[in-house]
């Protein structure tokens, strides 16, 4: 999984039915786990709100452990982080 | 998922039996999710024209979350992005 | 899917059995969607010869929607590229 | 699969319901695997401490290879390295 | 699929039991398809051995179509090379 902050959402009106409720936010990976150009967008499942630092699965577990098993969605907040270690300068103190 | 701009499209004749009747557009990221030279070609799911803003699911999503669960597809535009926030330059103001 | 040219082949007496027949193709992605180090090896399913543009569908997709459900396969060229436009330098004029 | 250490690991008190009771640990890929950028956050699947040297799976290996088929885990640390020949500079001595 | 050169071997005696019996080769790819930091570890199905060209399914791919489908693998040598043409000066001779 990937570790990032919330920093934006978008907005869909024409959209897959399947995607339909969902909420789209765009997450940047912390320095240590990507660069500033991969940003990517995730359905919340947690109901994360913007600034909070949050773990993002991708790929299929995105779908299936979220119980969108038939939506096209590739990535997904799966938990807020509350604190950490090892990842320097970010987790050591509170992340939010 | 990645946003990213429909800046063309492609014609395939002859080709897999699955993937007749799909329209193969040509995205290109948004600067903050990639770089210039990540392009992608994906299937169009919700109608996209040139020019427009678009959600794109890679993937296994791409395929079973666009009712084409059996065809060689692993990437579809699954929306149209209206507005958004957090994607600095592009999304602030109407991405269209 | 990625777009690109077919540069080559490979040749694999001693393999798994689940790809006994299949021909395995080396495809230089365009510049717009890669780089110069990232040739993917791909199986054909359309019967692409060497210096013809094609889609490659990759992941799940290649084995799933070319009926190669139970091979190891990760990357399949599904489409021969007649034109398109998008493409820089490229896809303009004709692909082949 | 990738070769990494483990440097740390994160706390998510608010998650995904089916991730209750996981442990989700930080780890560097080895240089030779990957670069300073990319540490990657893994269910531990093994009983692995920080500063192991461990074996991590990623995309739907990690929940179908580890019983957490209905989970959203895209990574999972499925080895402790003992030991090994062609990581160099790591892998020849005892890696922990 | 990913052509490479088997140069090494890991071991690993605490791991996932449907790890158990399997041998962990690591890969690195040829420079046409990587560059030099991103060596993989690969489950072998064909008896590679080091110095070996061999071709590398990955994803899912590896799982189903190795008879591992329960198994926590993301990579495995599918097949030995034996000849090729189309990657530069590897390739075009024997290339074990």
């Amino acid at each position: 999984m990937i570790v990032g902050k919330v920093v934006g959402s978008i907005v869909s009106t024409r959209k897959n039915e399947n995607l339909i409720g969902s909420k789209f936010m765009v997450v940047e990976p912390l320095s240590e786990l990507g660069d500033a150009t991969n940003k990517i967008v995730a359905i919340d499942n947690v109901g994360a709100g913007i600034g909070e630092i949050v773990l993002v699965a991708t790929g299929s577990a995105a779908r299936i452990g979220c119980n969108m098993t038939d939506s096209p969605v590739d990535a997904a907040i799966v938990g807020i982080v509350d604190s950490g270690i090892g990842l320097a300068g970010v987790m050591d103190h509170d992340p939010r």
